[in-house]
């Protein structure tokens, strides 16, 4: 199986292929990005060159992805040779948040009012018509954590959206509750295992923590939210991991805010939360192999993740010994990528029976890997 | 950290590295063994020459093993440059199982009667002073999965074992109710994590299935078999993860059968039983960080070891639609090693809450991946 793209999705695939005996073939962005530090087998180039990506998946059975940003085109080119799992036609929908929002409004899957936009009057004419400013702008492409989307209070507010040169989606800023996610995994027979729902926090556009499953969620907004992810994957024809991120609004509904099909943040979990993590349910539904079970293993799992911070010096691995030491039950998942602030280098997962015990345990870790918490902090116990 | 040895323990080492952010280099025996395929940094050579050694662990702070084989005078030449963990101090007593019955004499643990033979004579003298025939003869280096061993019933059944042109132990033949295995993992500092002992079962000299925790095992007996465990860890000066393979007697006792310090075959079902494997406590242990919680995850786990089989045709990997849509929740961990009769090419875990169930469930499983049960079989359900 050829894997596009080096990054720590790419990574994480690796420890289920290998219990599972898959070989994994990778293009890799550079030399040493996290995947191809524990992938043998790995090229580094190219993703936007077909011939990179034809050379790379020459004698593979299937390709599938650590990012969405392989060119629609080259997929629909690789097709001749190899499935590609998730395919172009469900991949666009990932890919082009336009193409999404058109889908889901003629499927009839709720989602906020929005409208693509090309001019700053037609954003003052969208605000007019759907509850006013704010309002939020949107690249159609290229987005992620948190870059190519602005909340913007008015027109003068405008101008980075429409000088970054992408088509614009504008959307009502939804006053929502919490943010939920509905994580699915799907094979090409069809089969779906759908893991119990979350919620997740945000930081600067950054998924930031996740409890499994969501504290407090009424269980049909659950279902609710479940089936929605299940429709998408089947209308869509998705193959391999689908993400909805979803809006819990104050008036009891769920809307679809964005998608994703690949492991996702929100599914890290599940590596040790759940009987089958999101990783290795990717592989087995693109390899189309029967699916692992999704349920959790503990009544509460919490993830956090670790970024970048200001005061951090040294490495990571300095982290270990007072974040081991102090819990033994916490599980560790580093990136092996070099520490710039802001940058996602790993997460905590903790589990266990009493929800408050596992967020304090994986805030503090997520903070003292950081470096948040310092020798002169009064928050360190 | 540097790892000697190709075989499936460095394979599965790999997983918990990766997550951990810990780079592995590997010396591997032969180009696309088992551990070589997933270590990206691996360097293929004899581990029995000295300069080899050195080249791999060549500005490593570490190395540890897959397995027990490296001469011991190498290992104390490397120490000069960098830990060896566990050390040749430790280690010989694994290596060598004269020096090791000497040893857990002088401290008093309780073993079957044994001594030194070089002649069939001193043969006839031991069984004729021990209870009588069989006995059990044991190359004191170099045996492993039933080689090296032979169960002999009179003076004419000796000669094979002289032939091996080794020193020969010779050791009662204990008539146990079972067989246990006291699992533990010691870092330098001193820390050491006990996991749960089990029951295991040999087939043909070769761990063929293991029950975590054993059933109906009396409290003060497993007590006692952690307290061996952890005794000899610390007296051996012992490093990384400590096997004590038991004999449990119908008196209701244990005497110690077999060292291995390494990962070990009976500590396989912690991958999917124990909060933290036997995989990750060990480059814990070898890196001195604090150590993983030992504790079951689950009131049962099953392994069962897959075997290379008469019947089998095709790949493994065959055998993943009918395992996998038959038991959603199985664990299976493949080897990546070519199939030959007998040969250990992976192993399933089963865990939950009913112990029939989860036996029924790696058998089933692990006769699949074999061949043992065929479409032709009334085995089958």
């Amino acid at each position: 199986m050829a894997v596009i793209g080096g990054g720590q999705l790419a990574r994480m695939m690796a420890e289920p292929a290998a219990a599972l005996g898959i070989p994994l073939r990778l293009l890799a962005e550079a030399p040493g990005v996290s995947a191809a530090q524990v992938i043998a087998d790995h090229t580094v180039g190219d993703y936007t060159d077909l011939a990179t990506l034809r050379q790379v998946t020459a004698g593979c059975e299937v390709v599938t992805f650590d990012h969405e940003h392989v060119p629609t085109d080259h997929l629909h080119a690789l097709e001749a040779d190899l499935a590609v799992r998730p395919g172009p036609q469900a991949l666009v929908h990932a890919q082009d948040k336009g193409v999404m929002r058109a889908r889901l409004a003629a499927l009839g899957v709720p989602c906020p009012r929005n409208q693509l936009v090309s001019t700053v009057a037609d954003v003052e004419a969208f605000a007019a018509a759907n509850g006013g400013w704010p309002c939020v702008l949107k690249t159609t492409r290229g987005g992620y954590d948190g870059k190519g989307v602005w909340f913007v209070h008015g027109p003068g507010d405008c101008t980075a959206a429409f000088e970054s040169g992408r088509a614009i989606l504008a959307e009502e800023r939804v006053d929502f509750r919490r943010e939920l996610s509905a994580l699915v995994a799907r094979s090409p027979s069809g089969q779906v295992a759908a893991w119990p729902v979350v919620a997740s926090t945000q930081r600067d556009g950054i998924c930031h923590e996740v409890i499994a499953p969501a504290p407090d969620l009424a269980e049909d907004l659950a279902i609710r939210a479940q089936q929605i992810a299940m429709q998408l994957a089947g209308e869509l024809g998705v193959t391999g991991i689908l993400a909805v991120e979803l809006f819990e609004t104050r008036d009891g509904g769920v809307l679809v805010n964005e998608l994703a099909m690949r492991p996702h943040n929100t599914g890290h979990w599940t590596q040790d939360g759940a009987v089958t993590s999101q990783f290795e349910n990717h592989l087995r539904a693109v390899l189309d192999l029967p699916l692992g079970a999704p349920d959790a293993r503990a009544p509460w799992t919490v993830m956090v993740n670790i970024l970048g911070g200001e005061r951090q010096t040294g490495h990571l691995y300095d982290g270990y010994p007072h974040a081991m030491a102090r819990d033994p039950r916490l599980r560790v998942h580093l990136y092996g990528k070099e520490l710039r602030p802001g940058r996602k280098v790993g997460h905590v997962n903790a589990y266990g029976d009493d929800l408050a015990d596992c967020l304090e345990r994986a805030r503090h870790a997520a903070a003292w890997f950081a470096g948040d918490l310092g020798e002169d902090s009064t928050d360190l116990d």
